[in-house]
């Protein structure tokens, strides 16, 4: 069952104009949830940044007659998940249009949500490259999570190519910016390093999580450049996103970081992680 | 009506699927066209853009049971427009896939087609201002006509807030790439100078048209990086593309280029392409 304005639908009867602008101009932005049991992780922190990013585009939520966490649990009982271990997209558009770049006066914006089963799983050590594709750290859009994905689906196909599981992308001026579709940390002498926001970072859920506790247990955390030279030297990395949760990195260009296997640090902060989640 | 994947379907009964990676991740790419009394203008220009850049992503065309120009041609009369004067858009996706970035195994991709009685008309000439966004020329995306237009969108906010047309985008270097939806030509002593692909510039056809009159024309073309303050400095300037032709660009960041008017060389070409058009 899809979520569509206010609406519970079956997915064939679910339905997007082609005069929508998310699908025509990319014009809107989109948030991917981890559901335990039924409860959606950092809700708040999901929906802050989809509201700023949505203000920021001018984009209104549409009239649904219900609050978005409403139409989030509606839609995971409607999939049958209302305790269940799942994922959950919403997607906000700014709506049809006429033509043009130029948004119509009044918009009337679509929300769409998804809901599928994902169960808690253990992923082994990543590898990645780093990729040919730069991150635009110069637009305001590297800090928002629109729906322009092209660079890091070419991204992801070079990690493809690779038979790499992620790709690092570079921005424009040759530091690390994150990966495809999580962002990154790096350990070095006891201290957490992670790509800041003007490098292009996208302000990961996950990733303020992982700030958080590591304050909690007295890891220092700095927001630094970092270029993949130094990250070649870290004594640990890991990924992190919303669903693989924290994603050791063992390997990037066929070099080894941390011996080959998941470092202490970030196996100590993958564990209270997923105690965060219980 | 519109014309999906070989069906022809009123506009309130074309529907797109709401897993399409068109909408969920700016997935695809899109044509925009002008039709002169049924004729698309250079369909082979854009038709061979349209596959060179489906080709680099990967998005084979769906089987449509005919070819993407009696596809167009049908969208034409299905909307009566067969003799009329018209603006035309693709937009060819691929299609609906798994959660995730990697693109499924086996793509099947959407085309839409969608067409609008355009009338013939003469703007009148162009104010711009200069975008705080940067295009990422870096990315091979800048030179493909894909669905990430939310850079240009903001872009052309800018500009509209300033109460100008258009907006020109400067690339990571801060050499002009482009306008928000135009490709931009300057005149320097009777050489026409336009951003080469390299400094972010979408490949535009009529961008092509116009550097071939001007060869037929014995006037000099130079791709070269400029940067405003040059721009500031020209004798003439003019924006094109495939709706709006080739529009004169007056006034850049409130200051006046050519005096405020239409220059010679920009009024000369615009005239042999109207009858190219013919």
């Amino acid at each position: 069952m899809i979520y569509i304005n206010g609406e519970l639908l079956p997915d064939d009867q679910a339905c997007i104009s082609p005069a929508d602008r998310g699908l025509l101009l990319g014009d809107g932005l989109f948030e991917t949830m981890r559901v335990y049991g039924g409860d959606i992780f950092r809700l708040d922190a999901h929906l802050e940044r989809l509201l700023a990013g949505a203000d920021f585009l001018g984009i209104p939520l549409p009239d649904m007659g219900e609050g978005l966490p409403q139409a989030l649990a509606r839609t995971l009982e409607g999939n049958g998940l209302a305790r269940g271990d799942a994922s959950l997209r919403v997607t906000l558009t700014r709506g049809s249009g006429p033509r043009g770049l130029a948004p119509p006066p009044q918009s009337r914006p679509t929300l769409l949500v998804t809901a599928s089963p994902l169960a808690r799983a253990a992923y082994p050590p990543a590898t990645a490259i780093t990729s040919s594709i730069r991150r635009n750290e110069q637009s305001p859009l590297a800090n928002l999570k629109t729906l322009n994905f092209l660079d890091n689906i070419l991204a992801r196909r070079e990690a493809a190519e690779a038979g790499a599981d992620e790709a690092l992308l570079l921005n424009t001026a040759g530091d690390i910016a994150e990966a495809s579709a999580a962002n990154l940390f790096a350990v070095f002498d006891g201290v957490l390093q992670t790509p800041s926001l003007g490098d292009g970072a996208l302000p990961g859920v996950t990733r303020a999580v992982v700030m958080e506790l590591a304050q909690e247990l007295d890891i220092p955390v700095v927001e630094a450049s970092l270029i993949p030279e130094q990250l070649f030297g870290a004594d640990e990395a890991f990924l992190t996103n919303s669903l693989v949760e924290i994603w050791a990195l063992v390997e990037v260009d066929g070099r080894e970081i941390g011996g080959g296997k998941a470092g202490e640090i970030t196996r100590l902060v993958c564990g209270v992680y997923k105690g965060e989640t219980r």
